[in-house]
């Protein structure tokens, strides 16, 4: 179930038999040629899945994260890294006062990281509010199912390319993948190191494979809301 | 056309001909038998037939407000107003940095005005941004349809009942308004004040009259969107 | 009593028998041809006929609030919306810790507004603490005033032309009201727009309907300071 | 002249001949027997002088301050140092923006000198902005007129007690110094050490001698204004 | 050169040949049985090596960084995110505002890594700064010798144990790697599943293998300070 | 012992017998022919001394301060006012987080001096931690010291010319103090004014007296350790 498609006496109902709700933490930035909510798209499809098969409460999504790297590619919508948290703090400590007390963040955007680092403070202050975090593209699971195809996993490269974040024409080619040396760059240099903005590696890959790691990912969204 | 069905090449070719740009200002918060992103969802739909009609680009929504009198109705996720204000103020620099100079932003939340004087410090800054601020509950129009209907406007009330924020059976009757008097309430008083966190009158109109709104300030809106 | 015309003894010993206060939120902008403290002075004098009728303690005004439209008129001096929030949020928790559990703020600026968003998040932390808004110009007494004299409501008009904030001869024409549409403007805009700075209307009014509007006014707020 | 007594086409008059302004940095605290707004009132009355005798302008006095150390005593009103801070660089930057150059800053309270400090970083941003900063009590000549009368010097003491400061019988007696030491005290430690607020010596001095600091500040105050 | 060791004209004689810098990042937290400044030891110890070997600048280490979930572990000093973020920012700003334009920032704790996303954005503002980013202990070379021993790589275990970093008796066994899911716990769960605050392994490895890794680091950090 | 030398368990065995602490706050920044580090070098020293003689524990060190005023003389390193007021407050916070209940704070520079005021507002919050402040340089026993050798205590003059401060050849004769009135002064400023930064005197002074100087100090930061 959603947040939109309840209302306040839903989740109040909810509340009284169980206390978990997914978050799920989004972005809007450049992806190449996939679509510009991607990072929000993938985590968000997962969610509601995970959400239908277990009857766990879903939060509605954060649109928004941290890109600044991806400023000069137009369509990216960046929030400052401060702006941004104090705003995830404030949705976890509403969702704390409603009652809530296990939120399984799903994090679909690299940028948005430091904000783990933020909710320690968080978890300090509320012990009894239990987080978790779950960043599907950074999972074994996925690794594995990738090397398995041969294939590498690089920002808005095929391993994003669901056929709902797919908003034009794939190239078909293969892109080599740019070098960045260990500079911390301005969104200038990184349009010019990265071009079409895919970090290397396959634009698609076969639908099988792309509905593997959806797969694998939701079985392990599935375990861990039962927060044992 | 949305951010989501598009990628940055999308964008930067419409910035080519084009500088305007639609933001959904919701919010998550209690609306009585109403979906919990009724603020959301009205003007997210208006704005989707505003772009429809007019082919202007429609940035993602922003589905978090400032509720904090409604912290006690569970669902109700509200941000820090501190915050709310540093996270507009970015959304609208990322949308000028990336080259869009004329802003139509739709409000859908009363508790979301405050950023409307932020945003004038931002003007301030950048003279050749041109923004608009529409809040469609508080148009002439509406007042005014609600008139000749004898129907009088209020939080959550027939007025934000649309088939697309309706989620659960609807009360039949009629609430009188409840007395607030001018007095700054927390979240416990104000939910002792409202209840079903509705604010009075009938919960339910003729779908007739919602659409004779929707129409009404879609037109509005697309007369805005010329931006003469 | 004014905070000024005392000291802590006098507080302290005022404590012991009553917990209401009263604040004056100020600003130092252009009002056209009056005093640059106008939104300062009309509820100081308000306050403190109040307090004298009344015997309720009056803490010092704060003269200065947030007008950004007006940072082109030489003499506005504006604060950041963030620094105001805290500000008054500091005033408020000040007068808290001293013992004070009913605060009447007496706004006399529009652009202050926003606070009082922000203290509804004081008010959940502090649910002891009764605070009420009264905002004199925005009251339905004056303006039922107002249209028994067939005269408009505007910023520095006639509405504001009291013996106290007139500083220097003023017009004797009556001025049409000034388009301004829905836009953000910023200062430069606004000030093109608005010329002399006042909004529209008489420059000044018969002293009796000032005396009236006065009247009103004082009346109201010494039924809040019931705070029934 | 006063702000308050001009309006904004005064300010714009004077600042085609004059750039030159004064700022009165005030404080509501406990004073003992003196008023609350002692560190208020004592700088605007000799800014009030000042004006007179230059024709500078004076900008409306900020009453509150930074008394933490004084929280215990009602009355007191303190602002976080942080608010404050902002607060006074927001002053600055609006005086700054409608074209004031030289601004004498007329602080009346210690626990107000660390935006001294912060205000550095404002004069690193804006080369052309010349401020100077006076505090009459910190002076080699109150401190030489106190002398030459065997009195010291202390927070509430004879000192700040001139006819415009005094609100109540002053005890005749002396009061003996408490002792501190270096702790940085909170505000009950404050009270307990100081018991009425006095911190020293004499309650009252005979008019003449404040009338030889009132003038002796005012001659200096009047020499800063040359801004040389 | 160390800062330390030299003046104001050192510097801007300096700069007039060179413009690169070292910057350490440290932190002040529990290491196990090693010293509480270990993070900032380790990187500090690179530093002085390589600025000798290479004539590079040295600015004063930062011996606090982010450490939430090690508060209750005595010694541990922790700053907030968002002081830190601004604390790094600020040094960069003042070593940017001399006229460097490299910068090699040696970071030696986990915990700091959020800061490298906030650069991004100073970056963006500066896109004359070059900033690097080097954490010694997560450089493959790191790995690759620790597999070569059969050692695997935790905090506080024998991988950060050098010489300068040993302050007490070592344990001689083996510890295994406590279980800590990917929940975001606080300060009270991390100490009561990590115990005695090492995350597994040995505890001290052969100094050759310490010197082999110390050696390898600085290679790659000379390599780097060519800023190629 | 200094925190660097020990270890959590360190610590935690030191609070079950003690809960003394020294913090050290030291700046980076001009000092004339002296070393960037001297205001935090000498009370590093004295720290060290007084941790040996008494066994009281020492924090490591704080090199970074303000100095916005000295931004211009190249070396030197500032923090913005309000990012080292929560710098601090946090390192405080962690003390007592972990059960240390009196601290000495060594402060060696006068621009680190606003912070004393913003621990007020943590000593309201916590009011069993015991803070005491401790800046040598302003002791009247430093000043009865120069006054018997006929020198005076200048910034970066022979009062700070410590065996250990001085990293370059000294000039040999004596510095007329400069004029700097009482603006504040922004950086370009006040490196006009000073020049080489040292602020009038002589610029060395016999070994002898420094080290009278050191132990008179060293003994009141003893007697301050008694916390009595």
């Amino acid at each position: 179930m959603r947040f939109e498609d309840t209302n306040w006496m839903g989740v109040e109902a909810y509340l009284k038999k169980d206390d978990r709700v997914m978050l799920v933490l989004g972005a809007c930035e450049q992806h190449g040629y996939l679509s510009l909510l991607t990072d929000a798209k993938i985590p968000k499809k997962l969610a509601e899945a995970a959400s239908e098969a277990s009857g766990v409460l879903l939060a509605p999504p954060l649109n928004f994260g941290c890109s600044p790297y991806f400023l000069s590619y137009p369509g990216t919508i960046s929030l400052r890294l401060h702006t941004y948290l104090d705003l995830v703090e404030d949705i976890l400590r509403s969702l704390y006062g409603a009652g809530f007390r296990k939120v399984l963040i799903l994090n679909g955007h690299g940028g948005n990281t430091p904000v783990r680092d933020h909710l320690v403070e968080l978890a300090n202050e509320l012990p009894d509010l239990m987080m978790r975090w779950y960043a599907w593209w950074t999972r074994p699971i996925v690794t594995q199912i990738s090397q398995e195809h041969d294939l590498i996993n690089q920002h808005a490269n095929w391993e994003e390319a669901f056929d709902f974040t797919i908003v034009s024409e794939m190239p078909k080619e293969t892109k080599p993948v740019p070098k960045s040396g260990d500079y911390i760059h301005g969104k200038d240099a990184i349009r010019k190191i990265y071009g079409d903005g895919m970090y290397g590696g396959a634009y698609q890959a076969d639908p099988a494979i792309m509905q593997e790691i959806f797969d694998g990912c939701l079985a392990e969204i599935l375990e861990r809301l039962k927060f044992e």
